[in-house]
């Protein structure tokens, strides 16, 4: 099973992980725009949602991994795409759109960064965002499970998990609707039919278990897998016609200046 | 306030109830179609959803509320609507979509039906279904709060629920799989701003609390109005602008056979 964090293996689930940007961007309210910016772009799948529907010439992306970038620029070669840290990234202009698809629940201050980007939109711009709610998923308990049975658990210590909970909508609501004219959050609960544990396993080492696999270290990462494996079997049951829905909840913020 | 279970009512809050049928049209993977079949149609908003995107000639609604199919008919004027009732419907023909926005949650065995519709649709064809998933809700505990502490409870028998909770989503899977190429099953929970307690009470006097009024009698209507908007009014925190989050879970269910 190839499990490290690439640009291959995330887009190796794109129909499902490309349907969160699509709801996402069927609720931007802008019929078109002289700049759009795809924060956190990833491998450019996203970028290249929002250059079918508002053309190639006005949207650019920004991602912090080298990788990614890569993958994004061989994708779309004609896009301009830009290093840079979402915690400290100061546009230089004005826009009409920022787009975080799954990218802002890695930055725990996220309600900060979003007052500082509404402050880069013109008037009428829009400020989308998604982010898996997935902290209280059985797949996100049982990776803290994991690490806490067994010969690794010393390599995690307090707190063990990487990522914050998100807010509740109301918080965005409070914290957002001052600067904007209108506030909309929404959550969806996907349920992806995967073929077994392992391929939900596959799904998630492309992204939150990362952050587990890499403080096991490599020489434990084939046991955590494993151990982490088995409790992914027993907690997701099996269908009357084989293989488990992967139950994946995700929140959504769509904030029109 | 007018609080009458009428078409007048129901479409009070309309974009926000249009938003559902959109979302759940967006899923339906269908280019084109010569038959289908908006299912409990209402006042004939999602059947218009159908006919934007589909064109008129393939489009007819049932319902089995007059009332509603006066403001259908008044409202798309060359579209067949009839009146039928959906638990016992025989389609007289084989169709390419059956669209059911907010119906089948008033029918507690709408498995054995969606079983049945699918006996009806072309190959390839799509059954799209969305309920409301509310039972757990505030507004809906408040209903079953209301109807036991008042002078009007003697009026509400057991069960004093009018609905019976929705499935969970592998019940439908396992239930539609073995009919469908593809079964595809979420839930969206959305958060509608609401200007206050009596706003969240005149959009359920439109649908869920329309059987508790009822069982209430003219009498008790006004007192237990009141009763109920206190509960809400407790219910749901106000917020930071004013106003509340009128939280609203809905299922979406998208079968292609």
């Amino acid at each position: 099973m190839n499990v490290s964090w690439s640009a291959s293996q995330y887009v190796k689930f794109e129909d499902e992980r490309t349907r969160p940007p699509r709801d996402l961007l069927a609720q931007v309210p802008l019929e078109r725009l002289s700049s759009g910016v795809d924060l956190g772009c990833g491998p450019g799948n996203s970028t290249e949602l929002l250059i079918e529907r508002f053309g190639a010439a006005s949207i650019s992306g920004i991602d912090s991994d080298d990788d990614m970038l890569a993958a994004a620029r061989e994708r779309l070669p004609y896009t301009t795409f830009a290093r840079a840290d979402l915690a400290t990234w100061q546009p230089e202009a004005q826009h009409d759109l920022f787009f975080a698809n799954a990218v802002f629940q890695w930055l725990p201050d996220h309600m900060a960064i979003f007052e500082r980007l509404m402050g880069h939109l013109r008037p009428g711009g829009v400020l989308a965002v998604q982010m898996p709610d997935t902290l209280d998923e059985p797949s996100h308990r049982a990776m803290a499970e994991t690490a806490a049975d067994g010969p690794w658990a010393a390599r995690f210590g307090e707190p063990a998990t990487p990522r914050k909970p998100l807010h509740p909508p109301s918080a965005y609501y409070d914290r957002l609707k001052p600067h904007a004219e209108r506030v909309d959050i929404w959550h969806t609960i996907y349920n992806h039919p995967m073929a077994d544990a392992a391929a939900i396993v596959e799904w998630v080492a492309g992204s939150g278990l990362r952050p587990w696999l890499d403080r096991a270290g490599p020489d434990h990462r084939e046991a955590f897998l494993a151990a982490y494996t088995s409790r992914i079997e027993a907690a997701y049951p099996t269908l009357a016609s084989g293989g488990k829905l992967f139950r994946f909840p995700r929140l959504f913020i769509v904030v029109v200046k």
